[in-house]
């Protein structure tokens, strides 16, 4: 396994081009935020706005809707209910993360947009969805640059692999056969791709094991994809080291690091480590 | 009674081990926020997701869902009158908080709430509970790591004691009848379990003397007994401590101290204060 | 006319006594925030909060209840058409501010509020309130500490006194038989009570001229009336003072001065001025 | 064409006046914001009062409400659906912003506004309106003082020059024809004021590619029409200047630029350059 580094930082962040204007960075859609986690929701998609992603939807229950706003006039809102305008906006994403506090009822949800994607399209599967989709069995189609990021619990709930089981071998095996990009989240987090070789990541820090922190990860995942045109890994790679190393500087005065403060350094992160 | 200092600090905040996880850091609900005293549960379950409880809900009213989120997105919200739910999220809880802006109208909360837990849950009763359970003269059940955090008047209510009455002696003997842990607070705010020496905080600032503090108190006493599992009256000592120890630091600077400010300070405090 | 000075502040801002808990600090009461209005009543509640008044409750259109409860959790919320709760509530302040946001449809409200009141509580009537107040003629009874917080074409529709003409002479006959204290703003604020001396305050800033300024006073007075027993005009002197003087320092930086900015600023500067 | 430097800003930016009170800043109503795009109506006002506009109000889509009064209680909000009200405001305006996210369905909104506006008005004309401008090729009368912000796609639909035309003899020539002042935005971002030198932008940053700036700038526009009153092409030129100029400075630390971050730079900048 590789281990990660400050050096995929300044792989993956490009310097951005003068002539560039906000479609270059990407359309980003957040599926998620039913009425009981509409917070997962607003920390995912806060935080694919704050990694540079260009234009940021989310789809979530209306009842959130108010909050998401007040925290985030940046992003764009949809009614999760309203079909017609979801598959409107998830066919002209370059990115869909789903799965942040969508919930197990929104099985819907996940079908739809399986079925929906194109190959050019990306796709991060997280939270709810990682369970739905290991729980039906779904062997729908998905797009070559997917990723699916889950902890242990849902890694064996995804691949029958028991927690004490997730070995490097036996991840990389169900990887292969999976066909997607695996951020296998533990203290000691793990970035698989099928047949190739995995990164680990030696930083980070217990004051990220809280609420919240997981979506905010997935919102990264989502905004590198949207910018980043590099090998797909590489940018998943740089976006989950990132995520550990803000946590990891701010645990230095911080018991506990709240996904919301996680969120703001990340432009500021970008910035110091952007390729030059 | 024992005079509490910084060393109550580092005996209870323990040091995070990497290999952790959020569910390590305990399940905590905060029952409260009525449609006139939503800011109360918001500030609760603000500083129990501070002080580092690892999963946090909150059970309000559903008026109340769209501030709590706009402000802590880290949160997971129930309706608090979808007992179902809120039965479901109880029963997996490893704390309680019931009262901040509960309102005296729901009895059914709190007795809800006492005939469901369990001996190995943890339960803070304060605001309108207390106040319910002194006027009902409530006989129900609690587990033995219950906390009651009444001022002067609810401990009036409580106890039988006038507010002139609650000498040491007097409290220390209703608290050996009640079993269970009582936060009395005061401009010396004392802390008092079944048979066990007191505790009595000598620090602490007339800033604090503003709305919305017992509600931060309460969340911190709850944050902290999801994560730290020493003797339950030293958590508790400690949690009340670092409250009146942030407020009395920042009332050198600030004629009042406002509840929202003090929450912002809890991680930054309790990584300076931690075990080393 | 006097002039204020820091002076005002010393006098009036009076160092917290260590055996005091939030009743000390008085009861108030907001009154405003129509569907259109309601950040006025927002402003004025968070500036009476962060002035330091013990218990603040606010009663707006219950379409605001969701944005003040997002921006101040330590506030308690009413709908302003509930009457019942309203009176209940009304009753037990030591002080209302009405007005903020209030909208001229509403003097149902106002004639409540002065039909409700009793002498040992105190009233600042602001915004929508001087206009109501002026326009029906009311002759009705108001509690001799009532302030009334008018800009010069309030005043103007108060008195009678056209713009040009509110000399010191003319406004000071006026309130003489107002029988209540006046805050006449303008570039250059006086305060006025029945058969006093009057005040003139020569600090102040063009960048304090923005909208919700005036509702930001009407808060602080309030929350100055709530905790300090001096002479009325003096402790109104000093709250108008103090708002005057934090603009101006902050419009050594900053354009225009952000009515909430200048909120956040008040314990900060009401703890370098207090008494010693 | 002129490139535009510093200097605009000290020609433009004016010391305020002591004796002035918040009308002489202007009355500025911002329409735009339905369910989908209430981030854009809530960047754009928040920019407008931070420019220092006297009087800001906004007309979007009720279920927006709660939002926008939770991040910027300085404004007033109407419901754009409610066109009694709507036209009231409009009519006691001085400057209207009329556009961000305010969404294709609404050229009832953009009728209604420009057969109200009268010759002593200002209208700014940004992002859905723009398009309905267009699309509909409105022959609509619109006052002298009418600012266009359309970016590159935009400029084409409202011209006719595709991108790769969009020169400034071509743009000029349009411009001249259209009778209003067009800010042509892009890497570098043009003014055009008809049979006047142009200006150019030579800062700014690819930072700013995000989305909401274009909303944020239409903010500032109106914000300084609303206070300024040189040549109208210089005050919008120093509006642009400012945008560009705070973005570009903030992306010397940050990878991306966001809108709310940017916006609470305004009146720092405003003062560091006003005119002295």
């Amino acid at each position: 396994m590789i281990e990660l580094t400050d050096e995929i930082l300044a792989k993956v962040i490009k310097k951005r081009k003068k002539a560039s204007y906000k479609g270059t960075y990407g359309r980003l859609l957040v599926i998620g935020g039913n009425r009981q986690y509409g917070g997962a929701a607003i920390l995912a998609t806060t935080s694919a706005v704050y990694s540079g992603a260009g234009l940021v939807s989310v789809a979530l229950a209306k009842e959130n809707h108010s909050a998401l706003q007040a925290r985030l006039p940046e992003a764009m809102t949809l009614d999760f209910d309203d079909l017609i305008k979801l598959r409107e906006v998830a066919k002209a994403a370059d990115v869909i993360v789903i799965g942040p506090g969508l919930g197990l009822e929104r099985l819907d949800l996940l079908t739809e947009v399986l079925n929906l994607l194109t190959e050019n399209q990306k796709l991060v599967i997280d939270g709810s969805a990682l369970t739905l989709f290991a729980r039906e069995h779904l062997d729908l189609p998905f797009p070559e640059n997917t990723v699916f990021t889950p902890h242990e619990m849902e890694l064996e709930r995804l691949s029958g692999l028991k927690i004490g089981q997730q070995t490097k071998e036996e991840v990389q095996g169900f990887v292969n056969q999976l066909g997607a990009i695996v951020v296998a989240k533990s203290s000691e987090t793990r970035i698989f791709a099928p047949n190739r070789e995995s990164f680990i990541l030696k930083i980070g820090s217990p004051a990220q094991a809280t609420g919240g922190m997981g979506d905010t990860l997935a919102g990264m995942v989502g905004g590198f994809l949207a910018q980043f045109h590099g090998e797909t890994e590489e940018v998943v790679a740089a976006a989950t080291y990132l995520h550990s190393l803000i946590a990891s500087v701010l645990a230095q005065k911080s018991y506990v690091v709240l996904p919301s403060r996680l969120i703001e350094e990340i432009p500021l992160f970008m910035k110091k480590y952007e390729c030059n």
